[in-house]
């Protein structure tokens, strides 16, 4: 550059000096919507020490494996598991060419929209629903359905998509992780196929690093054209205990990084916790009956009693999420 | 460099120039083991095809899955499959545990060497040696005592290490398709638990993306310390259609290549081959009875038949072993 600068000069060069001073914000602070109390400064400490090279705890890139509930860890579960409000939209979709369910239950209630009727079947009506729903059809009808779905359904209380009522923090959380060389994975009760066909466009996370729970599957040919039938057998109860046998199984190797809100997590923290070197558990409390809800015990959903308690005798993270989050989801 | 070189520094340089042209030829034939006959040059072209920016069969990088069988396509598979080898091998150090053995069927023909007798017991008398070896131990435990027969095992035939009788072409085909953005996993009816042990270090192909038979597992508390216990219960057999359904559940995508060996991967091909844009399928057929074996049909072992025929229908690749590679394993 010669001469005097031009005032159009300047304002470009303050734009630059702007900028630069912005970016430089977002490279210190990877965890905007996080206020600084206990919970962010673990997550930092913990990735300083498991990724700075020369650190005595450090980890290798290729070990550098981070597992994520779905339900109430990465977008919310309230006032019932979202996967459960698709169910329930898809039989109203069915219902035409299904006439027998008019006078059969606990399909006469959900079309009749009686909530409280079809819960009063028990676990045995639900299951009865999730069958209709997630079984008999092929892999890619399904994965369709869901799709479709993701980009119309909306959420009773907000008014908003779904896939739209996940939380900023733990979205900043994830790309802070992939950043420093982890591995992002979510393991979830959620149906595997349910959860597959939006978690790359809502989280980045791919279908391969999705692990949820599963039902068999039934090759056969369709004239030439191959095609996988969705039975009605459960391959994988990704829930509770069998979180740690979903993460051998589809992983393969131990989280050093983990996190849950619920007692359905309590094995997934407790085997993370257990490996060698510096590991890291934390729970979301949902403390929040303002912008989200408020729950722990007891609770029909995401039921967090257990957990807790080995999570303050472990030294476990736990946020506070009215106290440790500036925002909650992203719409705000 | 100041002055005329001494000799030394003239042979440096030399060493320099050599290594460099070397590097050179590196690049410019990612698959030097490979004959520059059909095969070698519809990968090339596979890989052109898929890769280069506005071709408009360009593949997405995050859409770039390429799966491969185990047994007969990546490692040997003669004279028996190398993890019954490792079974019957851990029979006899498990022995002085099952003094029972002695005198029990299929145990007493393990331990006498008599493999004849073993064999006429069929796969009852298999099972229950794979039961005995793989299950009812942790999965840390199952781990290390794979890790150590990796180490010290060796070929009746050649006499070296098992993990040494990989097919160097297909070490060279998994590192060039990883660095065109492939995302590289074995899909094979093998244990996952055993292929896992040794698989990063042998083809680079890390636990994650290892896809086998399985069985499911228990998770319990040994005091504070977490474990994983192996069941003698079928998870998964990830063969014949059970590969689409195993790609499925563990990948989430479909593949737009795939390599197989056998009717145990006719399937898995199908099904890769049905997919929409340009796909790869190829097949390697054992017709080297020199440098490795000659078989296909009928064999107990990797029989190759059916798929063969749907192979030369379809105008999948298949790649004559003889004529097609230069060399056949890496110590040659």
């Amino acid at each position: 550059m010669r001469g005097i600068p031009r005032p159009a000069t300047r304002i470009v060069l303050g734009c630059v000096a702007f900028l630069t001073a912005a970016s430089g914000f977002a490279q210190t602070d990877p965890l905007p919507s996080w206020n600084d109390t206990a919970p962010k400064k673990a997550i930092l400490k913990f990735v300083a020490d498991t990724t700075t090279n020369g650190a005595p705890s450090l980890v290798p890139p290729d070990q550098r494996i981070a597992t994520f509930d779905n339900d109430g860890t990465l977008w919310a579960e309230q006032p019932m598991y979202f996967q459960l409000a698709f169910a329930l939209e898809r039989v109203k979709q069915m219902a035409p060419q299904h006439p027998e369910w008019k006078t059969t239950e606990p399909f006469k209630s959900v079309l009749a929209g009686d909530m409280k009727a079809v819960l009063a079947q028990g676990s045995k009506g639900l299951m009865t629903v999730m069958a209709a729903t997630h079984t008999g059809m092929t892999t890619d009808e399904f994965s369709a359905e869901v799709v479709a779905w993701s980009k119309t359904a909306r959420h009773p209380k907000t008014q908003k998509l779904y896939v739209e009522m996940v939380y900023q923090p733990m979205l900043e959380l994830l790309t802070y992780l992939r950043s420093q060389g982890f591995k992002t994975f979510i393991v979830s009760g959620g149906g595997q196929e349910f959860m597959r066909a939006w978690t790359e466009r809502v989280y980045g996370v791919p279908p391969e690093q999705v692990v949820g729970s599963d039902l068999d599957m039934k090759y056969e040919l369709r004239g030439e054209k191959p095609v996988l039938i969705k039975l009605a057998k459960i391959s994988l109860v990704d829930d509770g205990p069998g979180k740690p046998a979903g993460i051998q199984r589809f992983i393969g190797r131990r989280p050093f990084f983990a996190f849950g809100n619920s007692d359905g997590d309590q094995q997934m923290l407790e085997w993370t916790w257990a490996g060698d070197g510096t590991r890291f558990c934390g729970i979301v409390h949902h403390t929040d009956a303002e912008r989200e809800w408020a729950y722990d015990h007891p609770s029909k959903i995401g039921q967090l009693d257990k957990a807790l308690v080995e999570a303050k005798a472990k030294g476990w993270v736990v946020v506070d999420m009215k106290k440790d989050w500036k925002r909650v989801f992203p719409f705000e």
